[in-house]
Order: structure tokens, then sequence, then C-alpha cells
């Protein structure tokens, strides 16, 4: 069995927090939170703490505050033996460098308040620097999750790029549909089935291959139709910019 | 009983073929194509022809082609008496002007080679000049889908717009995403689930209230060092003008 005690009470805690207590391999000692309020979720199912020096000995302590936050949780964990990990993707495992044992836990996915994930299907990123604590972690990774990635600080950075791409500013691709809908009175969801097709086709086929559009065909005439259409002049500027990088990228084939 | 006759023989034409052939009430007389090659995957299935003049009797006939191929199959359908519709976002009814009886059956999905999908959750968007018309369509359309739509041109016009920024440039940041895991020796399958997550989330949240990320933030130190961490130049300009465009947006908020 390994004992954990989760450092943080917002979404990623609440979340691990539920999941952990489906196995009982992984016991979850305590919830380290700042307020009564934020630990009045976790209260009725296990300890809960605001003070640093009353944090139970664990295993493993998980830090699940935001990137900003980290080093100055670090400064109040020197004290402690167990391996302690960060959840965050563009934070470096060097952040943790005063700390005697550290790694990182990062669980790939988009969290929001009040809706339940299933992590068996949320890709975990490792990162440690012994194998022993390697081990550790991968324990509760693969307890939770079928998908577990070895991943070091440089490919981390990177991923959490990419994911800023395929997630926030797919997201704001859908507002901005949403705009266009809005101003012409059509409801938006018309377009989820289109949303979801699209996100599931790269299942089976690769972005680059699954790209189509006017763009793509390089179809002059309905690009400066649609540049016309649009109202919002920095839509009209996005429009521009990724459809020139999308007729760049694939002027040859 | 509805007799339908494809003009057309494309991905479009193929889906829409399976799915009538499902239903009794649906009957597909012929298929119309240019070639023996297009017509062959019809050919033991229905009556086929190549020839304008040797277009059966139906009620609907439903152009398939592409957007600028319209025009000139048009010309070559003033001879008949049913009623034609085209299946294109972007065109108007009133590219089928020299018809008699026009109209729009418009599903609004984006389609692959090979892949079947399921018609009843596809939308099917309708334009017709008379509620005869209307009617007939909205019979097809009501047997194979559940979201039905009355859509004029212009609103079509918007939608399919606002599906190139859904679809089209949504996959473009899929293609960006990838080149950064590649660049760096990741497998992109690490992101799908969080591409999925992104998609699904606007089922619950509107893309207003999901979107996330260092722009939405106001969060300067992390996007500099995303903008030192893109090696393309493209990507960087695209990095910045979508993150400027969130900021602006949520300034006040």
């Amino acid at each position: 069995m390994i004992s954990i005690v989760l450092i943080g009470t917002g979404n990623v805690a609440t979340q691990l927090f539920d999941t952990f207590l489906n196995y009982k391999q992984l016991n979850v000692l305590q919830v380290f939170g700042r307020t009564d309020t934020s630990l009045a979720y976790f209260n009725s199912k296990t300890a809960t703490t605001k003070h640093y020096n009353q944090l139970l000995k664990a295993d493993v302590y998980i830090i699940t505050v935001s990137d900003d936050a980290i080093s100055n949780v670090v400064n109040n964990l020197l004290h402690l033996n167990g391996l302690v990990v960060h959840t965050a993707g563009s934070v470096s495992l060097e952040a943790l460098s005063p700390l005697k044992n550290k790694g990182v836990f990062y669980p790939l996915q988009t969290f929001t308040k009040g809706k339940k994930l299933d992590f068996k299907t949320i890709p975990i990123c490792l990162e440690t620097q012994n194998k022993k604590d390697y081990s550790t972690l991968k324990i509760i990774a693969e307890t939770i999750s079928d998908v577990v990635y070895n991943i070091n600080t440089e490919q981390r950075k990177s991923l959490h790029l990419a994911a800023i791409f395929v997630n926030n500013f797919t997201n704001y691709m859908y507002t901005i549909g949403n705009e266009i809908c809005e101003e012409n009175n059509i409801p938006f969801d018309i377009l989820t089935p289109l949303i979801q097709e699209t996100a599931l086709k790269i299942n089976t086929l690769s972005p680059n291959a699954a790209q189509t559009g006017p763009a793509r065909r390089n179809d002059i005439q309905t690009m400066q139709t649609h540049l016309e259409q649009l109202r919002s002049k920095d839509n009209q500027k996005i429009y521009k910019l990724l459809s020139e990088s999308i007729q760049k990228k694939y002027k040859n084939l």
C-alpha cells in the first residue's frame, strides 16, 4: 500500500482524491489546504490540515497548487522525508530541487470543476531522479490509468505547449464559431456533431491527412468571400493568418 | 415512398447512398457519375448512368458534386421536373435558379472516405422555395437524422464559415500540436485524450466559459516562455495573434 498526502484542494486534487479512493492500495492519509472552506469536501473522508508542520509521514506528497504557488509550497516542505511530486506541465523537476526526493506526476488532461473524468484513459507523464522513486510513482499511475509515460522536463514543457494549441486555441476556434452563430441567430448546437467528429477523426487519420477546407485546396475565391463575411477585425486577422499558414504548408502537396 | 437520384459519386454521395438503403421509404433509383470507375461502387446496387439525358424520372435529385462544379451540373438538368437540391454549405439556393424546383439539403458534417458516419446525429439544414418542396425534403431528412433545421442561404453561409473555424482551423491546431510533438520525440497519441475532452467539454460548458490557458489568465511570463520555445516562425505568429485576441476578449472578465 502506498500512503499519499495531497497538497492543494482544487480541481486536480479533488479528481485525484476521488480516484485514489477507488483503490485499496492507494491510501490518502491527509489533504492540506489553506482554508476550512477549501477543505470542507475532504473533511469527512480523510484527515485534513492547514499547517505544514502537521503534515503526516507519507510515501508520496502530491502538490496540486497553481504553477506560481509551487515554489512557496516547496519552501514549506523541506522537513519531509517522503517523495514530493508536482503535477504541473510547464514546471521543471528542478523547481523542487531544495527537496531530498522529488518527481513529477503530470496528468495530461483538462479538468473541469464538477465534471468527473475517467482517469483510465488520461495519460500520466512521470519524471523522477532515481529508479526507486520512479517505481513508486509508476505503481500509483498504473493503478489509476492505462496510459503512463516516462517524460523528461524538456519533453513535458513541449507537451504543455502543444496542449495550448490543441486545447486552449482549439477552444478559441469554438468561441469564434459560437460568435458567428450568435451574430446570425443560429444555435451553436448545430456545430457540436462536427466538432466531435473533427476530434474523433484524428484517431484514424493524422491531422496532416485530415486537413480540408478552402486554404488546403488553395480556393482563393472562397477565402475572399469568407473574409468579407467576417464582422470582427480580429477574426479576419485570424482567418487570414491561419489560411496563409495552411496554404504555405500544403503548397507543394 | 420518395424516389431519389444521386448526382455525384464522392464521399457525400456514398454516405447518403448507404444510409438511404437502410430505409424502405427512400428509394434510390439511380446514381449519376462521370466515369465507370466512379460508378463501380453503385453498379451492383442500383441503376447508374454517365449521361444526363438518361436520368430517370424521380421525386428528388440530389447534387453532391464539388462547389465549383454545381453550375455546370445545373445547366444539364434543365429538362427535369423533379425537385433538384444541392448539398453545399457555401452555395446559395439561387445557384440553382435556372431550375423549376430547387432546394438545399446540407448535412453539416466532415466526411472521410471509408469512414461510415451515423447520420442520426448529423444536423441536416434544409432550404426550399415553397412548402411542398420543404415537406418532401423534411421527410427524407427526418428519416435519416434526428436533427433537422430550416436554414436560409445567409445563415447557411455563416454556418459554413463557422465550420471553417471549428473544423478546418481546429484540425490545424492539431497539426501544430503534432509538429511540436514530432520535434521533441513525443508520440502525438499522448494528446488525443485531451483533444477528445476539449471537444466534449462544450456539450456542458459554453466555449466562452471553457476557455483556459495563459492568455485567458493574462500570464505574460508563460506566454513569453512559450514564444521562445516555438521553433517555427509561423507558429510563433499564430501563438501571438490568438493569445492577443483571447487577452483582449477577456481583459475585463
